[in-house]
């Protein structure tokens, strides 16, 4: 660990205890809710390092894999707290967008700020690919239930009980995909031997015991802080008068993959597309193909309203011309900074459309 | 012809005989239904050996064609049957069924059997890339009236006009497709040099004749079974108190295409991915291209209700998320058993969401 | 200048010629329509040969570029004194059909005509990939506000400023482009070395100034015939009762895109299917990206009503899945014929669809 990593962590911890400080005492609204952001910056800079450590001693799909699995975990305990509290709809626009914002305004300013740097950028196709097809596959799952509810065909009034079906069946689809997911990016691949130093770089500058606990500490922190972040947002929304369909699309859905953002920007301005991708994609995977399915099941048991999978319709118009538009940009395994450019222009119009409430 | 082929065709011409007796008898619903299903598994069988021996003297592409044909003819004449009876809805949950369960279902269950006996399988992708294209336009073509239904344009009151003019246009792509799909498979090609041991096995047990012989016998047994099949069905759905929407999209679907189902999946177990996603893929062109517009443009004289193009909004919302889905896996030339476990998992929350009659 | 360019030259001075003289002196209506189209052909004509000509000194993407540019001006003009009379329909269903006729239709009749001549042609994937990408990105932007509309959600009543900030969008995606939109084609590209002979025809007839100052000449001449073809439509289009709509979207459509109508099919009838695609696909790029959003935001400037981007939504519907199929087409860089027959074929129902007004 060198000094820059030392400074960072200091840092951190710093941000953190004055998040949980503020959260705790009661302080004043604009200070919980800027130093809870401030602390999840903090705190996704560290994940990013420590992941990026890790990194050296795993393949990529798993990186990914661990990355987005730790990024995930803030998200299904705000999201169990909110539908406990019967917040379903919140529930559902953060869920939706988290998706969106993961695929389109993350992976876009990440094919830009890497594109400018490193002009076109390539990156193994194939198991992007396949996590590209996965959520795609996912997304198409979730809309029938709003297709049902929306056409108002017989099955209109078994609304959660179709609903729990899909999500069991998205659960045994995420079952299957784990041991791919761990493995991918370790095959015996004509594509791998050529970009082999691309998969494994040789960044070991901390131990491989370091590494886990900077990211398991960070991980469980970063859940505390999301959750303060959180609470203190509704007031803050209140005072600044934003509609809650865009609070809950845009920034629950942005700080919630904090992690991840800063993770895939940073990979992406080194020039590790494959990690990058993957941390970005497997990110929105798990949450169509785990988060998603274990919150409509958990919600049958935790006395509130139950989640079903009916969801606003525009939104899941843009789950499905977003996914298609990811397969089709992944599909060529390159990216050019104009793709990013476009990828973002359709975060915004989506969410100037939800900008009046 | 060795002795497993022999036992395989007396066992067949048994269950073809029992279900023949109890059909023209009026025997048992239930064994009428169960004699004609086991009956048109034995000959699906049968059709699986022939094709196979058949496609020693035959292009994958040709063998494809051939095997969608004889696996299209029963239900052209189950679905010109039901017409006459006026049984429209039938007919459309069916040809909707006929194409999501063959490219959902049977591909799924193709690519999970294939996926798990020899790891990643690889096909010519060129053929099955251009077959899914064609299956998208023309599913593209299919929903315009609905469309045009949904929306209430002003071409509404003339939705048979258009519904025949679609299937005309249809009918014309077919044609001009056939040369294709006999060639294909065949092309001297950089792809086709490297696995022409792949495209040609070497299992010529039959002779020509004997071959073309049994494919021919065992297609015309295939259709009458077929029809003897559905005649059992509607009583025995009665008995099981299952709704109809269900039974024209799962069962009649899958029993209507009982031979690319086993055939295809045969294939695929035998790592022959070229000729079962050929099989498959052009089974479901066929029903899209031929099958729809013959049907459309003979309901206009069979006297009954005419077979406009309105289908079910749900089903084209599955028709094209699926032939999207479809064209996005062909895309790349390879296939894993995780993406098979996704397509079964979609067709069934599709299958589920019309289970409520 | 070889003797049948001058007598194409002569022959396309003296269709203007009578277009303008029937147009400014009130002749009979059929007399302005067809010397309007016939000079129009031959304009485009010219345009094709001096295109061709000045290919030689640039880059696939700068040629296609510029003819797009140069094709889309007249159609640009067309729309702003459309909107200025009030006609706000004709321009919504003008500019769709604008992109569906060249990428459906002209795109489709260039794939047969190049096909039967060449068999099956291959292209400069990237950058028609790109070009897809951008094309199916924005298509996907403009859906946005038609959906707000459409499902009523809490922004409909600010539809103007939605649609004047997706316009901003599009427009700075736009400017974004141009450097990649010149710079395609002559990218030191693994495929390019390869194909460098198609991307660089060896057609020098013509010295660079006069194909510069033929282009210009002849864009500019496009431009008045065009207004003066759009004039003459109107009384024609009553005279032989054609519906608003089917005259918008087939008539204005074809006719206003008839230099890229007919120079796509003329280079894909040569074999260079790198400029046929990027200037078919270009040119809707450029409609989707340039006009749309200029003519949405001049339309707060011009007195008349605002031109929101609420379309109807059977041509978002077609739109979308021409863009979708357009990039699974052109996802694999090669083409044949019956791809081409199924996209007219497309069109074709689309357009009767329209045809009942």
């Amino acid at each position: 660990m060198n000094k820059s990593d030392i400074r960072t962590t200091v840092l951190a911890a710093t941000a953190v205890a004055i998040a949980a400080g503020s959260h705790l005492l009661h302080g004043p609204t604009a200070l919980q809710f800027v130093s809870a952001g401030v602390a999840l910056a903090m705190l996704a800079m560290l994940i990013g390092h420590s992941t990026e450590n890790l990194g050296a001693y795993m393949s990529a799909g798993a990186t990914g894999a661990l990355q987005a699995s730790v990024a995930n975990l803030p998200e299904l305990f705000v999201c169990i707290f909110a539908l406990r509290a019967g917040l379903v709809d919140v529930v559902r626009a953060a869920l939706v967008g988290s998706i969106l914002a993961n695929s389109l305004l993350v992976f876009g300013v990440a094919i830009v700020v890497g594109g400018l740097k490193h002009g076109r950028q390539r990156f193994h196709s194939e198991s992007a690919r396949l996590t590209s097809t996965m959520l795609l596959l996912s997304v198409a799952a979730m809309t029938v239930p709003t297709l049902v509810h929306l056409l108002h065909t017989p099955a209109e009034p078994h609304e959660a009980a179709l609903s729990g079906m899909a999500a069991v069946l998205l659960l045994i689809v995420f079952l299957c995909s784990i041991p791919y997911t761990l493995k991918s990016g370790d095959r015996p691949d004509e594509e791998d031997a050529g970009d082999g130093a691309v998969v494994h770089p040789q960044t070991r500058h901390w131990s491989k015991g370091l590494a886990v606990g900077m990211l398991t500490g960070c991980g469980i922190a970063a859940a505390f802080v999301s959750e303060w972040f959180v609470a203190a947002l509704e007031p803050t929304m209140h005072a600044l008068g934003i509609s809650e369909a865009f609070a809950g699309f845009v920034i629950v859905a942005i700080a919630g993959n904090a992690v991840e953002n800063v993770v895939g920007i940073q990979l992406a301005a080194k020039n590790k597309m494959d990690y990058a991708v993957s941390v970005i994609l497997t990110g929105c995977q798990q949450v169509a193909l785990a988060v998603v399915p274990v919150l409509v099941l958990a919600s049958f048991f935790l006395g509130g309203p139950v989640l079903t999978l009916i969801l606003p319709p525009l939104l899941v118009a843009a789950l499905l011309l977003t996914t298609l538009i990811v397969a089709v940009i992944v599909a060529d395994g390159e990216t050019i900074w104009l793709e990013g450019v476009v990828l973002i222009g359709l975060y915004g119009i989506i969410a100037i459309s939800l900008w009046w409430g």
